[in-house]
């Protein structure tokens, strides 16, 4: 056995024998141990801190003294005095082993922290960002030993990262030369590894000791709305989040229009990528600004899109995908110059995009897939992205499958007569009585119910306005369930459901929600309301139903419903309307904006860009546009819940009315005729 | 033994048994036989065209029937219709083995064809360039098995090619689908691969099979003029050449000038870098329109040129070129984008510079040892690329150093009273009769020397209008060798050296070399002159002879004037000066523009670059700014030929008369001050 003494870290509980004098830092990396250092062990960078543990340790079968480390010394005092090391703190890199020692590494210490995320079922982030600071001493030119400055540079910088490729970006080479003189021949790098086997790059420097903060972009790149969240690649903290419209809305509402738009006029698509790029920068002007950062300190960014958009923002005619077979460009993830995609961010940072899973599921769908983890889940797990367009994954760990489903804009009170977009003065919850079918309901930007006092007052300010799109899931979830609305989707007359709320409205019969008041008019549920639910909740549940069928299963364990819209629908609702597959309603849960939090994870950690490559890869593509089955699910999905589809777990927890206001009239109840596909 | 069929392939004797229906190009492929394919043995490019011989080998020990090939096939009946098939050549995709043969791959047919080089002495280039092109037919788009078109190519060109990590460059995405679609899914791509183990990239696509050719650009760009050469990269061969004026010219004649123009200017080394490569555009334009070529179809560069034009045409402030320590932003080769360096060329296309040796001794100085390889010479070698600055290299197989030497620009003609650029009308070539001391001369654009018959009748377009550098260095050669001059530079009077053809001069004397005439005046040679060819051939002796210290080395067995103004002096009259060490005439050859040379075997050959760069690093550089001795061996060298070295060998094949015509007076006499440091 070594007389050396023993080194023992915690959490980690490595532990090693070393001589005396040997650096904790220099032990922590000989045992592999996850100790910060961006100097190197010159005392600068302060990130090496840790914590010696004095006393008795019987668990570890050691005894530390008060000697077991080196003295405190004037590095450590100028550091202390400069900016402050915390009580029982040590600099890893000046402390150096004197006898048996434990030794904790304080959380902030660790290079791959955990990065907390706000919902509980999820794992962790383990933080490994792409880039990564180096400070380096850079031998001076010698007229006797000619070589470049950058020569030299990559040289500090091999020896400091034992990696002996590093190339620097091109647009490096004007600044080096004055950068190295400012920092007196010493320098701070920004190093960014691509996957496994790519080059590392220096896509930043700094003179002298740059401590950061350095940040990276992780952007929801959607047809209506471009999101994005500043986070800083030391902490993995999310530091400032903003989102602003598409500008490629004025090309064209959903997609598919945008696609028209880019057939129809020359230089059509050149335009949208002009818009949607010009969108994105003000993105960034704006997250930084709100950041209080330099735009030219963001040195990575991470994108996730429809497909539709990803070749628009590439610069791609998206031509080819709206059409059968739906050919993409390029499906794979790719890494690219952000300069080559006019991204005003630091130059020389490689701008990350998921890959596309197919013609139709995007690299948003592909970042619900990183966020979501079906292939990892236990159970079976049925994971929608709720949009214009749904993305539907279904999988655990034996397999995931894929689908796309054109669900059209309904659901975000498009086609609603009295629909509107979530904003202040927007219904957007509704309870109906089932005895005397009146309703009562909240707007947004209200905490009262309608039906509670003080309502009138406080709705002042903005008016009841409309319907937003989890509203109108809840009214007509709420009349199914009080018997005004069969399950073909006919709204009963005042005589068959016994409430004067109803009444004829052409040929079918209307709901009013709401009387009005002086300002606004009175707000009513039609039957063609329903009738374009209807076409949405079908087209999203025949969908799942593909994937089911392809699978072999009736039941799915769990159903999660990602996007801005998921987090608003209440499950109950939709399981009443048949949105999603029958399933225990503490199964249901939302996952908010899953392929933002995808783009995020993808920012903070390179391995788990490889392990989205990987499952996309994978996953089982189904294209609903060509499946016979498709249709038969559609026209069964038609009705509320389902024309076929028990859904004894639902109606174990309630009773859904089963009138028929079916006259034998018009004939125009479930299914019709089949939509022209839409994307969005 | 095998009882299949033998093959033998000549000229490469290489041979192995193939069963009955083997194509010759699969044979040839297995057995690593050099032949030719882009289409990958579809019978369309016709470039594996082999010849089969027929009847006794003896030497090989086999009889080769009529039967020994498949017959001529429908494939190849088409093509002969097509385009022709010399008589006795078969497709080696389409021709299958039926019995023992013996083929002959003819040099057409070869891929690593050798490329001729104009001289002798030197060894010949393997054509192995950077950019190959191969024909594959991609995959198409399936919905039920969704992966992109990019995807796709890759796949078909991984299988084609036997690479695993081809690449895409970013600026083809978007023209991808076009392509592949007006190929019907056939397409030809342009893969470009750097040194080895650099990732292969496609950097050009053409729908259906193309057929090229593609050229490359192999440039040196000197501070004086541009001059680019334009090759065929399935040939080798030069398709065109051309050359214009560095705009650059505009900011400073010579390079030191150019620098304190970016010192004094804010902004300034923005304007060179921008005229330069705005030359370098105008280049591209008048050589790719000589050659009838497409922009778009050259798909390599290939740059030289010293260390303060490198950092201007990469964009870098050359302000640390213009002081010790002479620090180069970056001494390695590069491999750039070509768009980032602004060049008009193929999209996608990299730019490759050749590495720096030292802060004076550039990429050019690189191309000239990679032209002249002194590194492989058997004897002692001095190479010597005369220009405003010399650079000099001394070396054999045993090593090689390498210094650059402040010339100056007077053996262009500058700093001469009557010195003028090459040009019709400039004198170039000299005599003097030594018991006359009479001269007579050329001109350049007239072959009579001056003393022949129609002399005057032939001069009439242009006149006699000054004496360009090559002339300079013979006319003082010659009064050298005709005692009309001394070993320390002084001109005698005419009573000294009895010819009236000298003549009191202010302080010193001149010599009349013409007498003018009607519409040009006298051209004379001033004291002045001989000093500034003193100063300048003394500099360049200098560092030719520190390299020599640095060896142990009194002489050296062979000189090499590269360069275009060393293509025109003569051996002898250089020698008289001193210019260069004593040695054998024959001994001394002009290898013209060498470091355009090397640019084009850099271009030619991957393994050159790979040979130059290891080269590079090995040589050992030599900084005459800072050694003690080049003072000393400045002021000796400043004598013709020399103050302390003997020439004996020189002296073995004339005499030089040694009058002295210091009549005690100025003392100025030979050497002088130094002079101000000048590049160029």
């Amino acid at each position: 056995m070594s007389s050396d003494p023993l080194v023992i870290f915690t959490p980690s509980g490595k532990r090693g024998h070393f001589p005396v004098g040997t650096p904790i830092l220099t032990a922590a990396r000989q045992l592999g141990v996850d100790l910060d250092s961006v100097c190197g062990g010159r005392g600068i960078c302060s990130k090496c801190q840790i914590t010696p543990s004095y006393g008795e340790f019987p668990k570890h079968g050691v005894t530390v003294h008060d000697t077991a480390l080196s003295e405190w010394n004037a590095v450590e005092e100028r550091y202390d005095q400069k900016r402050g090391l915390p009580k029982g703190r040590r600099l890893g890199c000046q402390a150096t082993v004197q006898g048996d020692v434990v030794i904790d590494v304080p959380p902030e210490s660790q290079v791959h922290k955990q990065v907390v995320r706000k919902r509980a079922e999820v794992r962790e982030i383990t933080l490994d960002p792409t880039v990564h600071l180096t400070y380096v001493e850079v031998v001076e030119p010698d007229m006797h030993k000619p070589s470049g400055d950058l020569e030299r540079l990559l040289q500090a910088l091999r020896v400091a990262t034992g990696e002996n490729n590093i190339e620097l970006d091109t647009h490096l080479l004007r600044p080096l030369q004055p950068i190295l003189r400012k920092g007196n021949w010493t320098v701070t790098a920004a190093i960014h590894r691509g996957r496994d086997g790519a080059t590392p790059r220096v896509i930043a420097l700094w003179p002298g000791y740059f401590d950061g903060p350095v940040y990276g972009l992780a952007v929801d790149l959607g047809s209506t709305t471009i999101a994005g969240h500043l986070c800083n690649l030391s902490t993995g903290e999310v530091v400032a989040s903003s989102g602003l419209m598409n500008p490629q809305i004025r090309f064209g509402e959903d997609l598919m229009s945008r696609v028209s738009y880019a057939m129809m006029n020359k230089g059509g698509d050149h335009e949208m990528t002009g818009a949607v790029r010009a969108g994105l920068n003000q993105l960034v002007t704006d997250i930084a600004s709100e950041a209080g950062a330099d735009k030219s300190q963001i040195l990575d960014a991470v994108f996730v899109m429809n497909p539709v958009m990803h070749h628009l923002f590439l610069g791609i005619d998206p031509f080819e995908l709206g059409q059968a077979p739906f050919a993409l460009a390029t499906s794979d993830a790719l890494s690219l110059n952000a300069t080559d995609i006019g991204l005003d961010i630091a130059p020389g940072t490689r701008a990350y995009i998921l890959p596309c899973i197919a013609g139709h599921v995007g690299a948003d769908a592909a970042g619900v897939a990183l966020s979501e983890a079906p292939d990892r889940s236990e159970d079976l797990v049925l994971v929608v992205d709720v949009g214009t367009n749904a993305e539907i994954l279904l999988g655990d760990r034996n397999g995931v499958q894929a689908c796309s489903s054109p669900t059209g804009p309904a659901f975000e009170g498009a086609q609603i007569s009295a629909g509107q977009r979530a904003a202040p003065g927007a219904i957007e919850r509704v309870e109906i009585d089932p005895v005397t079918k009146e309703p009562r309901f909240r707007v947004i930007g209200v905490d009262l119910w309608s039906d509670e006092d003080g309502f009138d007052a406080a709705i002042g300010a903005t008016g009841v306005t409309g319907i937003c799109g989890s509203g109108i899931i809840e009214v007509i979830a709420e009349m199914r369930m009080a018997g005004i609305v069969d399950a073909s989707g006919l709204i009963g007359s005042a005589e068959q459901t016994g409430t004067s709320r109803c009444f004829a409205d052409g040929r079918t019969h209307s709901y009013r929600l709401w009387d009005g008041d002086a300002d606004h008019g009175p707000i009513t549920i039609t039957n063609g309301d329903i009738r374009a639910i209807q076409m949405a909740k079908a087209a999203l549940y025949s969908g799942a139903r593909l994937l089911m069928d392809k699978r072999g299963v009736d039941t799915v364990d769990r159903v999660v419903l990602a996007g801005a819209f998921g987090a608003h629908i209440s499950a109950k609702h939709a399981m009443v309307l048949g949105m999603i597959p029958d399933c225990p309603l503490d199964k249901v849960t939302s996952a908010g904006n899953a392929a933002g939090t995808g783009a995020r994870i993808a920012l903070l950690n390179r391995a788990a860009r490889t392990q989205i490559e990987t499952l996309v890869r994978k996953i089982e593509k189904v294209e609903t546009a060509v499946e016979p089955r498709f249709q038969e699910h559609f026209v069964n999905a038609s009705a509320m819940p389902n024309a076929v589809e028990p859904y004894p777990v639902l109606r174990s927890v309630l009773t859904l009315p089963e009138p028929s206001f079916n006259t034998g009239g018009s004939g125009e109840a479930a299914g019709g005729g089949r939509r022209r596909r839409r994307r969005g």
